[in-house]
C-alpha cells in the first residue's frame, strides 16, 4: 500500500554544476513508491498481490500506466508528486516534490476501498511516507481496520507515522536502526534493518540476527521493500522466524543485485537463501 | 510555431547542493516553448493567433492542456520533453531533457497540417530549436512552403537551424548578436536583439536602433518572444520599421516586467511604447 507514490525520474548528466544549464543525457521514468516495490517483488515471486493507495492528476495517470501488478488506487484531486534524481559521475542529487494535499473526503474514500480489500487479504504492507493532509495516525487507523477484518499488517515507515502506527500494534514493524530508539514498547515483532549487515528480529517467539553470506554491491534502493515483501509472505504462510528472516535477507540481497528498485535478481535470490546466516540474538 | 515544446517545471529549493537530497518548496508547471510564448503574447494583445507544432505522450498531453490560445498540434509517438529549472537563493540551475526523436512520417504529417494553416495565415513565426530527427533545413522547408502560400515568415532560432533557415529568405530573421556573425548575406530584414539595450534592425528600407527609455528589471525569459510577436503583427499590418521597432522594444520590456515567460505587463507596455528611442543606425 502506497499512500504517497511518485513518478520517479532519473536524469543522467556529466556533472551537476549549480547555476549552470545541463543537457540531460538519459531520462528514466518509473512508478515510485515503497508499496509499489513490495507489490512488484511479490508479483515477480508469483504471489497474488494487489497494489493500492492514492493517485491523482496527469502524473498519477502516468504512474498508474506504469504499474505492472494488479492494482486498485483511489483517485485524488491533487497531482501525484515527482521525484527527480540527477545522477552524475560522482553521485546522485535528489529533488523531491512536496506532493498533493489529500482531503478528508479522499481519505474516507480510500478507507472505504481499503476495507473492501483487506476483507479478502491475509496480509497488508503499509509502506512509506504519508502525503500532506493525512493525520499522523493514518497508519494506526488502517492497522486497526485490517485487524478487525482478520488481515495481518506489516508497517514500514518512519517518523511520526511510524511512532503512531506502531502504537496500534501491527504484526511486524520494520524500522531502520535509527528509528528504533523512538519506538515506545512495541508489542509486535520488530525487524530492524541494518543495511548490508542484515536484519535483527525481536519477536514474541525469540530474537535472531540474520546476515547475508557475502557483501553484495549494487543499488540498495528497494532492498528494504524486498525485505517487507518477504515478511508479508512469511506472515501469511506462518513461516518460522529463522526461515522467514533468511528469505528476507536473500530477497533484499537480490534486490540490491537488480539495477532498478522493485526488481530482484531471481537467480541470486535462489542461490543465496540457503546460505544466509541466522543465529539467536541477545 | 513550436516544433520542440516542453513542459517547463520550476522547482524552488533553499540551496541546491550536489549529491544531497532536497525537499522542493514550490513546483510551478507551464507549457514551455518560444512559439507558445509568441502566441500567448499575441493572444493577450487580442490578435487572432493559432499555435502549432509537435506534441507527444503524457507530457505532451499535459502541455496541450495548459495552452491558453487556439492551437493545432500534430501528435507524435515520442514523449514531449520536460525542462527542470531549480531556483535557489543564488540563481537558477537548468536540466534539459533531450526530447523526442521525430520520424519522417510525423514530419510529413506536420507539413501537411502546416500547409493547411499557412494558407489562411498572413504571418508565421518559426521559433526555437529543432527536435531530434528533423533535418537542419526544416525551417527552410517551412519558410518556402509559407512563401508559396503568400504567408510571410519570422525566423527566431539559432545554430544550424538558423543558418539553413535564413538561407531560405524569411521576411525577418531575429538572431541574437552572437549568432549574427554566422549569418551569410541575409536578403531579408535582420532584427538583432541586444538584451536590455534594445534592438538593431537592418532592413531593405534602412537601419535603426531602438532602445527602451529605462532599464527594466525582471524575468528576461520571453522578452525575445514578445519581440517576435511584435514583428509578426507589424509585418502583417505593414507598420513602418521605426514604429514597429518601438512596439517590439516596448513589448519586450513588458515581458521582462511580467513574472512568467509568455505573459506581458500590459500597462507597462502602454506606458512605454510612445517613449522608446528609435534612431537611424550605421
Amino acid at each position: 500500500m502506497t499512500l504517497n507514490p511518485a513518478l520517479d525520474l532519473t536524469y543522467t548528466v556529466d556533472a551537476l554544476v549549480p547555476h549552470a544549464t545541463h543537457r540531460v543525457r538519459r531520462v528514466a521514468e518509473r512508478a515510485g513508491g515503497k508499496g509499489l516495490n513490495v507489490a512488484a517483488v511479490l508479483h515477480a515471486l508469483g504471489e497474488p498481490v494487489l497494489a493500492t493507495g492514492l493517485l491523482g492528476g496527469a502524473t498519477g495517470a502516468v504512474v498508474q500506466a506504469k504499474i505492472r501488478t494488479p492494482h486498485s488506487f483511489t483517485p485524488i484531486g491533487g497531482e501525484t508528486r515527482r521525484t527527480v534524481t540527477v545522477v552524475d559521475r560522482t553521485d546522485a542529487t535528489g529533488l523531491w516534490e512536496p506532493g498533493p494535499v489529500v482531503t478528508d473526503v479522499e481519505w474516507a474514500a480510500f478507507q472505504a476501498n481499503y476495507v473492501a480489500l483487506v476483507q479478502d487479504a491475509e496480509v497488508v504492507v503499509l509502506s512509506g511516507s504519508l502525503p500532506q493532509g493525512l493525520p499522523d495516525d493514518a497508519y494506526a487507523v488502517l492497522i486497526r481496520l485490517a485487524r478487525r477484518h482478520h488481515c495481518r499488517s506489516v508497517l514500514d515507515t518512519s517518523g511520526a507515522a511510524l511512532e503512531r502506527g506502531a502504537a496500534a500494534g501491527p504484526d511486524v514493524v520494520k524500522p531502520n536502526a535509527q528509528e528504533l530508539a523512538a519506538l515506545q514498547s512495541p508489542t509486535a515483532a520488530v525487524v530492524e534493518s541494518h543495511g548490508p549487515e542484515g536484519l535483527i528480529a525481536r519477536t514474541p517467539q525469540g530474537s535472531w540476527r540474520a546476515a547475508p553470506p557475502e557483501v553484495v554491491t549494487g543499488n540498495p534502493t528497494g532492498a528494504g521493500d524486498a525485505c517487507a515483501a518477504a515478511l508479508a509472505r512469511g506472515l501469511r504462510d506462518g513461516t518460522p522466524w529463522p526461515a522467514l528472516l533468511a528469505d528476507a535477507v536473500a530477497l533484499a540481497a537480490a534486490a540490491v543485485k537488480a539495477p532498478v528498485a522493485g526488481e530482484i535478481d531471481i537467480n541470486h535470490y535462489r542461490a543465496t537463501r540457503e546460505r544466509v546466516h541466522v543465529q539467536p540474538h541477545g
